[in-house]
């Protein structure tokens, strides 16, 4: 399955993910923890942001991260050597073409990679395969209509969606956190449950309004400036706008707000 | 302040601001216990709805609730009674002309009142001057902004912009939950902290499908039809689509998300 990545492939990208990963970890990824010997399969590692958390909140587990990227598997491979795990195994596949036995992963892990998929419910699907029976998988995505801050700003509304215009003419979903309850039912999954894990950011916390509001979220809007102004989707002067108001959200009395979804089904 | 209440003073309205209050509590009330003995002032307690909790989560704190509408008082005063409550005195009055004397209680407490007013800050400031040093004021808002569900739908939107709308007319604020960290500081609060309540509503809760998605927040939407077709700001038809979409996310595939933020500042 060929499709291009709305975020990019390039070095800073990499930092954006990486900045991204550390703030948000403990909020998206604190509950995940898999039994010593089970083993799990990541679909769609890209460069490891999540790979690193995962490794190390289930250091006995034995972790299959795949990607269709091998370009991404190379900065995997290093983060993961650097950060000294020896319990992750990376390979190059789709989704959609796994080479491996059917049931054979307790757990499956998939993380911002729904958002980017054409068929969401095809890829869960087949991916269920792959599970024994029993076994779960956990889902976590963002939702970039979820965003909404203070002061409030159309620009930033309307800079916000040209990566969703964007990632819909990538074939992809960027407002895809608020339909995995309904995802991971059609896909068959059981007991599906989902928790809104909401970042919630004013100046009191100086480390997620850098790390968060400017760095994650403004970097992410920013990062498709030149495509959203190339496409002719947006004018540049509102676009240019629309990120210096997301920027002033950062200030002492702005407030940024923005929810990711996780869910968890059984086969 | 005289002011028109969007969301009227009718029966049935009584009986939503009373499912609202019972669905909830735990989510927004939970951790409001104040002290034996503790002088608490209730700004704005209108029909009692969240009176009743307040009441109960701080059996030997002596409450003063207050409200500008005495007709609301005494259906607050009835209903508290019903409960078997005895440490609620309640009292009509007007929060910018308070009968009390100054640094006279040790929390305030104050919920879903700021969005109806037009001079919050100074609501807050005023307030200030009844509170002890070193006391508390506690302050929760919804923010119809927040409000985005699936399937997704413009009209809906549309639907939600009616009250905003029209609470703007009446010189409120419906999407002022996202603004209670800068209120408070402006208001010279210190240690402001907010936190964010989500409901996250999917059809694996069923009580909160029909408690919030349809009886608080559609029925609230619903509420204002006929002042919305009137006003000229939205067209019947759309009106009727938006709710129907609303219903919409109440079905087993829906899914429906609103945030109210809960705030605390000290004197």
């Amino acid at each position: 399955m060929k499709k291009a990545y709305v975020h990019g492939y390039d070095h800073r990208e990499n930092i954006r993910l990486q900045d991204q990963a550390s703030t948000l970890v403990e909020l998206l990824h604190s509950d995940t923890k898999y039994p010593a010997g089970s083993r799990v399969l990541e679909a769609g590692c890209g460069v490891g942001a999540q790979t690193i958390t995962l490794a190390k909140n289930s250091p006995g587990a034995l972790i299959t991260s795949i990607d269709i990227s091998e370009t991404s598997l190379v900065e995997a491979r290093r983060k993961t050597a650097e950060a000294g795990l020896t319990n992750v195994y990376f390979e190059q596949a789709d989704i959609f073409n796994l080479p491996y036995v059917e049931d054979s992963f307790d757990h499956i892990f998939v993380c911002f990679v729904l958002e980017h998929l054409s068929r969401p419910v095809e890829a869960l699907n087949t991916l269920k395969d792959y599970l024994k029976e029993g076994g779960t998988i956990t889902v976590i995505e963002g939702d970039h209509g979820s965003a909404y801050f203070y002061p409030k700003s159309e620009d930033a509304h309307k800079a916000i969606q040209c990566l969703v215009e964007l990632q819909r003419r990538a074939c992809g979903n960027a407002m895809i956190g608020r339909e995995l309850y309904p995802l991971l039912n059609q896909a068959g999954f059981k007991s599906v449950r989902v928790s809104p894990r909401m970042v919630y950011v004013d100046s009191s916390k100086p480390q997620l309004v850098d790390g968060f509001t400017k760095k994650t979220f403004t970097a992410m809007i920013e990062g498709v400036r030149e495509s959203a102004i190339k496409s002719g989707i947006i004018e540049q002067s509102v676009f240019d706008q629309g990120i210096q108001d997301l920027y002033r959200t950062a200030e002492a009395d702005g407030v940024f707000c923005y929810t990711f979804f996780k869910a968890i089904g059984n086969k």
